[in-house]
């Protein structure tokens, strides 16, 4: 350890801890006149959000919310959430944000599990709350939350068999919205979330107030130097990715310190997101390639103009079919690198000005890479073992990362935080290429990597080759023990409304096989089996589920 | 203190600090093949940088430069000052940007207050050495600078009675590309340079590594908030601030790891900047007032195209008149707010797109003002009890700052660091007004307020409208006691060439009395004496000396 010196302080100096505080207190610095909406049923401008927050601060300090203590939110997307966002950090409580997509039992585990002590819950999530309420160990106290209020101040609320503190929005009303949050380590828990591993029970990710405002000056750093994320003060946001996952994937902090306009949607549905992304002029959005493919595909699509919508794809791969499909729709989409250990940035492409004046079919293979590495990050790819191997494009290993915003850790679970951390880097279980130009190229997940004749193939390449085949909706590539090649890719497909009956598997892989033929691709990327279905299974985060797909699946592809 | 839960850490798990490696790591990153520039003498690009930075780290290792101690630099604005802010810090070292204005004696005496152990010297300023050597107490070695070595490699070096350890360029062209930044704490000290206050001797300012990478993130917060600074990748950035002065206003650090293409210029004639600008495609630039006057007065600003050129004026504040005067040339003129204490960003005007459409007389209000507070800082306006000042756009108390860069004290100087910091906030010294949209409006310096006739009379406010009195280059007004009025202003003013002879005292103090009895200005405005001189009395980094002016000019203004 080198020997520096500490600078000197003045006892009376003042010296401020990097607290979700700190990016409130900008929320009516800049434009607090521009709105924050939620759907069609309520608007407010930042001085009311900053005075909403303030009121749910006391709301919850009054029936007995302290620093340390843990606040669960079950809602949909809304503004409601965003204040949580805020209001229950700056009280040094930690924000449990609630898989709601989640079994039932997982919820209750993981309501035990991260101390829940008081829960912010919708009305539409109350039957889940009846069936496990009685297992709960640490709840004290519920809040409902309902949407009809806005339109009915006085509109009933669904019954319940457990005690609740009274309604979001009359709480708030009646509460004052004076409040001066205090300082508190800057290291303190803020929030906590649960992943749904391959595995046994979810795991709990959290991170403290410093790694998220080091979080939000790394979305910060993407502006001014490169065209990556075409953000300025007059863009108009709404994230598709739920608040419950990853904070929204970080940029709800982002959008509310800048004082952009916000747009909450709710529920997703594909006509409903539409309709409210062109009243609202929303120009900027985030979501995986599910959601994006849904609203492409949706028949409103075609008959509106998106192409002032910018959208950053995450979570699993944009393939080139999707990309092409969004862009020829006039949709700005790229994609970005992350996981829930990591805050989520890790990395996102940047367009260059040459790079945007090529054709859509020439800027595919720009836009469906995984992103030049992020600011403040630093990713390495490692050999099995452990050593670090050239960033040259070429040299693929599985993807380590570090920086100001990895998460420490499980909750209470030191063996799985050790062995996300072997080494002194966080093992992102993908593998992948780095290039000279700190562009990541990810081949696969370290599970999901086909190892066929001797080759490593990667399921996302077939996927990618598939989704550019006309009529294809969606696929999924997994691969199945074979006795003679090791491991063999098979192939499940979902078809377009419009294709269906004029596409066959047997034409499908006889196209891949010409290809082949010509020299054009190489030979293991042809699928031994291709099925049609209905659909593809998902995680609740809307993720290719291939643990499902390989259980549940295994029969209908294989055939035995 | 509010009682949180501090995140658990894994053992393996890694945190880094803020350190300005965190900076110095993204230099290849984005744009590397952009261009740093010094004059007509050297360029490169960010590859070659990152590389040169790593050799300096090695010849200053090699000559014994170890964590803790002290670098001092003497030197025009150039790369080479560039690579020294990157390699001194990231070595756990401090650097002392010494200003090379400073008297020989006070030079002499921050060089031992700041225990300067390396001193990094340009040939021109030897003589300085040379003079003072006898008497440094600290100093062990001595490496020189030369800007002939550009031009032939083997031309002579000036000759110096001490010993070197040799020249800039050999010394690295001889060292290894390779150094690995280690990690250390985060409150290490980084940096020191020196005030001079008005009494006594200079005073030594420091800055951490968490302060000057908080305060890059300052900078980075303005970009897509709203439009500040007029800031993207395309831009081609020229300080005109010395680098000694609080690292070029803490733009370098942001310029250099974003990859702007940066041009430094060393020493400030105005015919070599308006060349250099244009020549190289400078968009943005930053100075305080004296010298931005120097350039829109030159016969060459009006022969060129100035409407590409954005400047950021601090330091003094930014006349209407001047602001109008360069507007008429098409640059894109605005003001921020700062002081060597608060490292030193502290409000920055951000033009509206509304205002951007207004006339250029319309704009200059605008314009001038010392702008909206800075994202994160804190800024307070306190009556002389200590009460906190209602944030109307009226009340009127001295400006106290508080925020995550704002230096803690005074180096080895308790009682002005404790007076700097009296009840926990940073005194800056200043008089000023806040609204209710976060603008700054800086009535004087306390120091400067004249008191007549029971009304506080704004210095600034008479040389504002002295600014636009047609032919007047420069105004300064003070205060004088006086029997009857307690103090009455008086001013000097510096003529225009073109305006020598046309231009009379009385016609001036004429010209203000029409406005009085037209209601348009208040009588207290109208200065008790005019007096034209050949020149302002400015201090070491340009800005309005009245500390001289009251003791040298008194006589010539007053008469006796």
């Amino acid at each position: 350890m080198i020997q520096t010196r500490i600078i000197p302080r003045t006892p009376s100096a003042y010296d401020p801890p990097l607290i979700i505080k700190m990016l409130f207190n900008q929320v009516t610095k800049y434009n607090p006149q521009r709105e924050i909406v939620y759907r069609d049923l309520f608007r407010m401008n930042y001085t009311t959000f900053d005075k909403r927050v303030r009121q749910l601060a006391n709301v919850l300090t009054e029936i007995g919310v302290k620093g340390g203590d843990t606040v669960a939110v079950m809602d949909w997307d809304s503004h409601r959430y965003l204040e949580c966002f805020f209001a229950i950090p700056c009280l040094g409580a930690v924000l449990h944000t609630i898989n709601v997509r989640l079994s039932p039992a997982q919820i209750l585990y993981t309501m035990n599990h991260a101390d829940d002590k008081v829960v912010i819950v919708h009305e539409d999530f109350v039957p889940i709350i009846e069936a496990i309420k009685d297992q709960l160990t640490t709840v004290e106290k519920f809040i409902i939350v309902s949407d009809k209020v806005y339109q009915d101040p006085n509109a009933p609320l669904v019954e319940t068999s457990f005690r609740l503190e009274g309604e979001y929005e009359s709480l708030l009303s009646n509460a004052s919205d004076q409040y001066d949050f205090s300082d508190f380590d800057e290291n303190s828990l803020a929030t906590t979330f649960y992943t749904t591993g391959t595995t046994g029970n979810p795991k709990g990710v959290y991170f403290s107030h410093r790694q998220l405002v080091m979080h939000t000056f790394c979305l910060l750093a993407y502006f001014p130097g490169y065209r990556a994320l075409p953000l300025d003060h007059r863009d108009v946001y709404m994230p598709i990715t739920p608040l419950f996952h990853v904070h929204g994937w970080g940029f709800p902090y982002l959008a509310t310190m800048l004082n952009f306009k916000q747009v909450y949607p709710g529920r997703y549905e594909p006509e409903m997101l539409l309709r409210l992304l062109l009243k609202e002029k929303v120009t900027f959005s985030h979501c995986v390639p599910t959601i994006l493919n849904m609203l492409v595909n949706s028949p409103v699509a075609k008959q509106v103009d998106l192409s002032k919508w910018s959208v950053l794809i995450g979570g699993s791969a944009l393939t080139k079919g999707l990309a092409k499909a969004a862009l020829e729709l006039g949709i700005n989409v790229t994609q970005g690198y992350g996981m829930s250990e990591t805050a989520p940035i890790m990395s996102v492409v940047h367009m260059t000005d040459e790079q945007l004046q090529l054709s859509i079919d020439e800027q595919l293979p720009f836009r469906t890479k995984a992103g030049k590495i992020a600011p403040f990050v630093e990713l390495d790819i490692i050999d099995d073992d452990g050593n670090s191997l050239p960033h040259d494009g070429d040299a693929v290993g599985e993807l380590v990362a570090r920086g100001p915003w990895m998460s420490q850790g499980y909750y209470k679970d030191a063996e799985a935080s050790e062995k996300l951390w072997a080494g002194g880097w966080l093992h992102t279980g993908d593998v992948a290429a780095i290039g000279t130009d700190y562009y990541v190229t990810i081949a696969d997940r370290v599970k999901d990597v086909i190892k066929t004749g001797g080759e490593w193939v990667s399921s996302l390449d077939i996927e990618n080759l598939l989704s550019q085949v006309e009529g294809v909706a969606e696929s999924a590539v997994i691969g199945f023990p074979d006795p003679r090649w090791g491991e063999r890719p098979h192939a499940i497909l979902v078809i377009k409304p419009d294709y269906q009956g004029k596409l066959t598997p047997e034409g499908i892989k006889a196209g891949l096989q010409a290809r082949v033929d010509s020299g054009e691709i190489n030979k293991w990327y042809v699928p031994d089996n291709i099925k049609f279905v209905p659909e593809i299974p998902k995680t609740s985060v809307g993720k290719i589920d291939k643990k499902r797909i390989r259980v549940e699946m295994k029969e209908l592809i294989l055939g035995h």
